[in-house]
């Protein structure tokens, strides 16, 4: 199979400057502000965004450089298919936020509710929609029993 | 900036052979069965994620070659910035959706809701949670008008 090749579009600034600490969701990263400078050559995209609240940031986990099939993710001690976790190591390092949008300036969008690490590069920005992006009759497997605590978890050092 | 590669994992099947008069959006392709088929060395990485009903499919869209700054959805005939719609022409073209995952076997996920082209190249799979991806009161701009018609409205030729 063919390699894909995509170009960061901006950079994703935020209060975490090491992967240890970090809230491991947005949902621990309430009310965590940061900002998004987009590359000037992409301001015309952001017409009409600043009218929704809420917004789907895809971006390179740029500090994850290898992976394994199965991992022990931050909520429990079990080796886990890393498909089903969240876990920055995977076989391609993509991470996928829904982040708050308070406001836009020229190329910067002052964004909320953070768990993205500091300098991470952003692949593509995507408006949230419910209708679209929410799923209703969820069943969550493994994570139902740690879903609790994931919004005081933060990271320690074992992505690294 | 560095450019950055990825290796699609799998392949998506879909019934919709073209690119036109497809479901434009998950919601529109309600109860529309397909399958992944990933690539055997990625086999142990779907351990545990049967227990999850909803997975998050990251992919690409691999007909989308060129992108302009705005474009007019299919859901609307106005100029609308690229970042806040979901066309699939995109700086990068990476495509979201939120799928329902009806069982596994081996490398094969047979999948449900589906709104995406045959032949897709999926990048990553991320189990789907409401606590981390699911946003509540939620304003969704220019789309405010047109939601409606998202679940029948289907895809024309505009961004062949």
């Amino acid at each position: 199979m063919e390699l894909v090749t995509f170009k960061p579009i901006g950079i994703i600034h935020s209060p975490f400057k090491d992967r240890k600490g970090m809230p491991i969701q947005p949902t621990g990263g309430k009310g965590v502000e940061g900002h998004i400078d987009l590359y000037e050559e992409y301001e015309e995209g952001l017409k009409d965004l600043d009218g929704f609240s809420h917004i789907i940031l895809i971006y390179l986990f740029h500090q994850s450089h290898e992976y394994e099939l199965q991992v022990k993710p931050f909520l429990d001690q079990q080796l886990r298919g890393v498909f089903s976790t969240r876990a920055p190591k995977r076989p391609n390092p993509i991470g996928l936020s829904v982040v708050r949008l308070v406001k836009i300036e020229q190329t910067r969008l002052f964004i909320k509710n953070l768990d993205i690490l500091d300098g991470t590069p952003l692949l593509d920005i995507k408006p949230y929609v419910p209708e679209f992006d929410a799923a209703t009759k969820v069943s969550i497997g493994w994570l139902s029993s740690y879903i609790d605590t994931a919004s005081f978890k933060r990271s320690d050092h074992r992505f690294e």
